[in-house]
């Protein structure tokens, strides 16, 4: 029978072929994890999986969506189709002709190779950017407690590595604890062993002192100098809920020079005039470009000094989530702030041979606010 | 003047724009770590980053390329050139445009919009599937010697992990230690906290009991059993190298039933058959072949039942280096085995009301077998 011509729109599919572990919108789709590809698809409204022999268990279990289909049993039908070895794409090619989608929504990352293969099957893709799901940058109240939970473990470990520079006895310009010297490295594996006690995996922590936090992504190495300033900047994701955290604090153990204190005091008065413009509506850019003249005027000037970038040469904030950069951007590609947002503001000034200081709060954007998800002192010299 | 006309053949260049923090071949290239996406070329022998502001010191540093631009200078090359907003693309498009390249070789992976802008702008993109850089997948001595080292932690982790387990008490076929039930969760933590002060992030480790290890991937909730198997499957990363470890045991506490003795022997027994299989040149699908057919020869079947998979129904084994499953393959799809391969050999059996049983060792191909480069006893009672 002939089918009558149809005056509706062509169906758009959505189609993911990722690894859910480093695909966070694969991962908010489905709410399950695994470290191997999979396919996932939106199709007509129905959310589907399909998934390994290895797999189907898990995901008939775990994952949050209507259907799970064995990739197996879909291989087996391709096979009687003609397919002699099928693979990935062809497992999805007839999930697709069943449903009789000819066009796919796919997220920016897409794999190419993919993209090619279907392509040459007839279908048309359309790459969407980032956020794929917008509603992933609107935190709900479950998001913003399972960020706050990550948050507390970031402020128990850094409380703990502060109390260890606090007992510190200082020789030389050199930390000292319990015999032994106060590296870097030290108080990083303090700091991620904390947060591996509750749950939380924390990776590239930086404890950075003197110059060498005067590369804002230098995680620090060797011994932590005293009288020079020390930046901390602990970001882990919990295990369980995959939610990210972020702060930075700056210290300093023994004297620090009227120069550092005003280093100091500049970046917190910055960052706290920052927090105070944020609330919905409020352009990322311009908190933005407000800070950059604010140290302007304040004599900090940035740009290239010896082939070296020094200043203020990053952005002052980014969505906090299932991503630790994620949208919005609080920077000179800045974009409009929204109630639900959860964003860090972060500004610092770095400068070789005097130091850096960067100070980093993370907030949830409100109606005529914010409200601060940080709970943890800024305190520039530790006593 | 006129360029004569070449009859060489045109000069492809590589490109990735990714982050080298989930991309294993760009952090092979580049040596270098960064959370957000980052641009990497090879063009004519020569090995350039184009670097944000933030990252410049850094790469410049750390990074084994040849030259490091920066993103920001090439930026108002672009807007010299007439382009209003210059985006990744806009700026790779400058430095290829300065090279006279029109052809590229980006991973498999490569974002589809990204390639698809290329394409607009008249570029020919030609995905390359993994291996990317075929060197990968044969170890250096060196790059062993890293993976021995993750090795190491993850035996030591392990290790203190069943100490707990043969301490404890057995109290109404649940595992009692220190007052309070053993619990997967408390197990997991143990080891991962052990890993990290060995600076080995661990995730996703499984310690599953009972019905629950029957789903190989479960990671393990709530009250481990006694007189039930205890699959083992602990798989860090070493923070400073980059490089995995993988080893899986499965144990039991308490009273081991003939049938799960011999469950456990036979997949014992066919794991060091399959290990003395391994040499340079011996076929990875053969190996799990042999494996599928060993337990359907000793009575174990493969198959549904009741909906569920049961039997054996995973590879045999992968590759292991600075991805956790990496060419090559030993599976129904496997490869040939090459000298200076490090893989797993890792069966397993799974029934649910009986139990389930995995163990694997990460052996080293060499020319006439293999080198286990595992060191950890297979004891399935602990005393």
């Amino acid at each position: 029978m002939k089918r009558a011509a149809s005056h509706q729109q062509p169906e758009i599919a959505t189609l993911f072929i990722a690894a859910s572990e480093h695909d966070s919108n694969l991962y908010y789709a489905t709410k399950f994890i695994a470290p191997d590809p999979f396919i996932y698809m939106e199709i007509k409204g129905e959310r589907l999986l399909v998934m390994s022999d290895l797999e189907m268990d898990r995901a008939r279990t775990q994952a949050s969506v209507d259907r799970v289909l064995s990739y197996s049993e879909v291989e087996q039908r391709a096979k009687k189709q003609g397919v002699k070895e099928p693979n990935t794409v062809d497992i999805v090619n007839v999930v697709l002709k069943e449903a009789k989608i000819r066009q796919l929504s796919v997220p920016a990352n897409f794999p190419f190779i993919h993209a090619t293969r279907l392509q040459e099957l007839g279908y048309s893709l359309k790459p969407k950017r980032d956020p794929f799901y917008e509603r992933r940058v609107v935190k709900t109240a479950e998001e913003v407690r399972l960020i706050e939970a990550s948050q507390r473990a970031t402020e128990e470990a850094v409380a703990a590595a502060h109390d260890a520079l606090r007992r510190a006895e200082i020789r030389d310009h050199a930390l000292w604890l319990d015999g032994d010297v106060l590296t870097s490295e030290r108080i990083k594996k303090l700091i991620n062993v904390k947060l591996m006690e509750r749950d939380c995996v924390a990776q590239h922590t930086i404890v950075a002192g003197g110059e060498q936090a005067c590369d804002p992504h230098n995680e620090g190495t060797g011994p932590l100098p005293a009288d020079r300033s020390i930046i901390f900047d602990v970001f882990p994701r919990s295990a369980a809920s995959r939610y990210f955290a972020d702060m930075s604090r700056t210290v300093i153990r023994g004297t620090a020079s009227p120069e550092l204190k005003r280093l100091y005091q500049t970046v917190k008065d910055a960052q706290e005039e920052a927090i105070g413009k944020i609330k919905d509506g409020a352009d990322g850019m311009k908190i933005h470009q407000g800070i950059c003249e604010r140290f302007e005027k304040a004599g900090y000037k940035t740009g290239l000094v010896n082939g070296r970038m020094q200043g203020y040469f990053h952005g002052t904030g980014h969505g906090v989530g299932l991503d630790i950069h994620e949208a919005p951007r609080i920077s000179r590609t800045g974009s409009l702030l929204q109630e639900g947002h959860v964003v860090t503001v972060e500004p610092g000034l770095y400068y070789p041979g005097l130091g850096a200081v960067r100070i980093e709060d993370m907030v949830l954007v409100t109606a005529d606010g914010c409200r601060n998800l940080t709970d943890f002192p800024k305190i520039f010299e530790l006593g």
